[in-house]
């Protein structure tokens, strides 16, 4: 069990505000560390499940950020995090805040400008997991902004999953956060495509599945090849099928989905991409081009 | 040396027509695995590194296909498949043709019924890899069409990569092939934004392009049962975060694009989806729903 440096005979206690399904995830990880917990939700009877691990129900928010130095906030957005704090904020001075709730960048050093000025620690993080994966292997966490905060809470934080500090800049997390997201809807979204193609046909589920996210999966490894080429902006070295061989091969993709009765949509803008990157003379190289794309002039 | 069942002393002979980067993958790997190989190209010299390998280059497309029962060809496309062969149906007549030339299912089974036309014995394959990955472990292939034949051409066909046959529709393999294709092609859309958001800060591609990839690898492993869901059309089971919470949150996704001066296009069609999908009533299933909706009524 993890233990405080500063009181290496108990355990840090720790507050979690925000009892939704994340949060109380969160505070169910730190009670099965050993960690006193003190839980608060702004619409009560959130804790009773709680309780009977052994956390202590706050009264109010002003009980609930006194309860210890360690104030972990996970609720609906940034709206709910000013609402519930700003009135504690001076009874939050001196404490360390970790918000894990959703957010943007801009959101995040808001908050952190906030904190700042209130002298509250403040450590802003992003949660790459579902509430069932919260303190399993599977889950990690990012987080960015006090690094000696950081590193003074790891070990109640190693309790929700692999904690990974991105940077002393607050916005970086939830940047990442959203950048990994973003990675993930592409994937679902080529993937709730094809599953809709195979089944215009009689394919079996349980037989394409599993060849679905093993090519997945392959396909993946090409992804620090590809994150090089576009932080070099060299999109010419390592080039096996070019963009013009790809973007000539697509509108296949495009017409096997219409004639199955299917709407390309989810797929139709990378295809725009592809065309207007090899119309702009750059057919002999790599896909990962069309990222000069996305940038605004 | 796998050798054909029929001649258990020397390997059965394959042709290949279409030596451009992938046709020339193709016979290298039949050449590294032994079988006498016969090679054919429409414009000249493509052949040269495969005599060294040990191949005889055809002088004409009748010498090509009479060379060997078993004919495989990868050509630019069915149009050229129809132009090269055409010529020569009789004397493919009783051979075994395997198409490995990109298409839709549709052009598979227009080819199917020409060659059953013709007494050409056929089988349609989708090659899941890049011209360096034949004949290496990551490499697979999809087959649809005779059962019969692609058993008989099996031990010639795992040099290539491991052999997957699919069905007796000969559709089937270009379907599938398409529906991985598509499944890719949505997750590097996802990953280039992923990596073209992170890229607007200073945030070094080897370190979070390793994070993007565990990610992504381990997101995938939700594939069997979105499988499930939408085989089922039952999207009410085992929902972990509903498409009305994923719906709220997915803007934060566009518009912390949009502020770090990217535009959200491959994203935006899903987030419609979504959208749609909650104001017709099924906030509380699960986000595969959205299928419902790329078909066409």
């Amino acid at each position: 069990m993890p233990v405080s440096p500063a009181s290496p005979l108990s355990p840090a206690p720790v507050s979690v505000l925000g009892l939704g399904a994340m949060g109380k995830a969160l505070a169910t990880a730190f009670l099965t560390g050993g960690l006193p917990t003190t839980v608060w939700n702004r619409t009560p009877g959130k804790a009773e499940p709680l309780l009977a691990l052994g956390a202590t129900a706050a009264g109010d928010v002003t009980a609930a950020v006194t309860a210890s130095e360690l104030v972990v906030v996970c609720l609906l957005d940034y709206d709910s995090v000013h609402e519930t704090l700003d009135p504690v904020a001076a009874k939050l001075a001196g404490r360390t805040l970790v918000n894990l709730t959703n957010g943007t960048p801009e959101q995040a050093r808001e908050m952190a400008a906030w904190a700042d000025a209130h002298g509250i620690v403040y450590v802003d993080g992003g949660i790459m997991a579902i509430p069932p994966g919260i303190g399993t292997e599977q889950a990690f966490l990012l987080y960015s902004g006090s690094r000696e905060a950081f590193d003074a809470c790891t070990p109640a934080l190693e309790l929700l999953g692999a904690p990974r500090f991105v940077g002393t800049d607050p916005g970086l997390a939830a940047l990442q956060d959203i950048a990994l997201l973003s990675g993930m809807y592409g994937m679902f979204a080529g993937v709730f495509h094809a599953l809709a193609l195979v089944g215009t046909e009689r394919i079996p589920a349980e037989e394409f599945a599993p060849v679905l996210q093993q090519w997945i999966t392959g396909m993946a490894t090409a992804i620090p090849h590809y994150a090089q080429q576009i932080e070099s902006g060299d999109y010419t070295t390592g080039v096996v099928s070019n963009i013009a061989m790809q973007a000539a091969a697509f509108p296949n993709l495009l017409s096997t989905a219409e004639s199955q009765g299917l709407s390309p949509e989810l797929l139709a803008p990378l295809q725009q991409l592809l065309s207007r990157r090899v119309a702009e003379g750059h057919g002999h190289e790599d896909v990962t081009g069309i990222v000069e794309l996305l940038r605004k002039k």
